[in-house]
């Protein structure tokens, strides 16, 4: 599970939380010794840096095995437990959001935030999803680079969901929304500060700069699992470098010439000021 | 040329009408008449539609042969002064822009602006050039899809320069800068109108908005030739359109579900507000 979660054949930070719920789960199914779950903890825990998620998943199965006798059956519950509540919490996102963004008739999204990357309908998608079935909606999906899950997920999810859309490369997003055909941008996040700063997909930042020149609406969806009351500000999050291959190639085509030093953060920090709403299932916390 | 100008095997602002210019002198070899001379200009002229330079360099061209008997010889001594021109004002803007950078330690640039988009050592490339003549200096260079000028060209020439340099992809930019480790954005133009708002590669206005929001200097270099005083502001520049093939795959390589539909501006508009200075061989034009 440690090795799905590094490689990213599981991501999203919500689903990343439930797999390692059910990654500490399957290792006591083996051996229940407190022994293994520490082992089980630390590997989940270290398989990426940046979503709080994981940590909170881990922690919370942990401390469910810690005041149980039967140790494998608890964390199973506990796991189980974990997904529901973010199904639960993906359908309130929705409501709340589609709420905000009622009569918004086309919204640009990032990365991949649908029930390919959480449980249930997703975040944003979940968002997305639901003003689509209140009204006429038009999505612009970024591509999403290095790992290109806006081309590769998000244009699958929107056309399974029947939801027209464009897709565009990540530099074009900015331009085409001063050019004032884009009424809010709606993004996930994966792990959102105590004050209100948001790590999310790299390229965030700059849809936030471009939401708020052209005076749109910025909207980051997330359950509370992502929030992290430890962590004072987006200073102190730490953002994970990946490899250079993923920039200087795609499968088998190179984009690059070979050993182009490269820079490959996987994710970028958003003041809170330039978020419009966070929107939770416990809650929209809009800007002051 | 034509095609080869649509087909970008010759691209970059001052390069096509350089080779634009030839183009009319070439099909002046075959056929001197003043018919062949307007269908070489109109097959030219149409090939791309926003840099400026094109349609400069054909009037030159043949405004040139309009006042001589020798209809051929003299295309060609007028397309072979044009790329002179072009070459010397290389060497001045390098000049004009590392005098205004004097002291940056880091610039980031966008797609490519070197000898291969440019006569001589080109726009913003010649001015990174001169600078790591002057002093120790990194270049940060976007990989700038959908066509990947910065990884594939760029990258490139900084190696065949010297020049310390990574690659990022294009989402990269906005959380680098802001994260204060960049002194300077530099890039080139393809058409500027005359109130100063810019046209250049896609993703060059969100460049724009990182570097103002982290309050650094935003520099644009480009010969005079790119300057177009009969197009009042950036909205009456039209903007090229380009195929979704270009997003939907890499050489073999399929990036995104096939049909999905696809938006792909090859430019974008930055507001004259946002350029701290505009570069050129006959000055420096600074934000007011």
């Amino acid at each position: 599970m440690a090795e799905a979660i590094r490689t990213l054949a599981i991501r999203g930070a919500p689903l990343i939380g439930v797999a390692a719920a059910y990654g500490v789960a399957l290792s006591l199914q083996h051996d229940a010794s407190g022994e293994s779950l520490d082992r089980a903890c630390e590997e989940l825990r270290s398989a990426r840096p940046t979503a709080v998620n994981l940590e909170h998943a881990i922690e919370r199965v942990r401390s469910a095995v810690r005041s149980s006798e039967s140790a494998a059956a608890t964390a199973l519950l506990a796991a189980q437990g974990l997904e529901r509540e973010e199904e639960r919490a993906s359908d309130v996102m929705a409501a709340h959001g589609a709420e905000l963004l009622s009569g918004v008739r086309t919204v640009l999204t990032h990365c991949n935030t649908g029930a390919l990357a959480a449980p249930g309908r997703g975040t944003a998608l979940a968002v997305i999803a639901e003003l689509h079935a209140r009204g006429p909606l038009k999505v612009l999906v970024t591509e999403s680079r290095p790992l290109l899950q806006g081309a590769r997920l998000t244009a699958f999810e929107l056309a399974q969901l029947g939801i027209p859309h464009e897709l565009i490369v990540d530099g074009a997003a900015a331009g085409i929304i001063a050019s004032g055909e884009v009424d809010a941008v709606v993004v996930g996040c994966d792990r959102v500060a105590a004050n209100g700063d948001v790590a999310n997909k790299v390229g965030t930042y700059g849809l936030a700069l471009a939401a708020n020149a052209a005076g749109i609406p910025f909207l980051v969806v997330g359950p509370t699992s992502t929030i992290d009351p430890l962590c004072p500000t987006g200073d102190d999050i730490v953002i994970e470098e990946r490899e250079a291959e993923e920039i200087r190639s795609a499968g088998p085509t190179v984009l690059a010439p070979a050993d182009t030093p490269c820079r490959n953060p996987a994710f970028d920090v958003t003041p809170a000021d330039l978020v419009t709403a966070l929107v939770t299932e416990g809650g929209v916390r809009t800007r002051a």
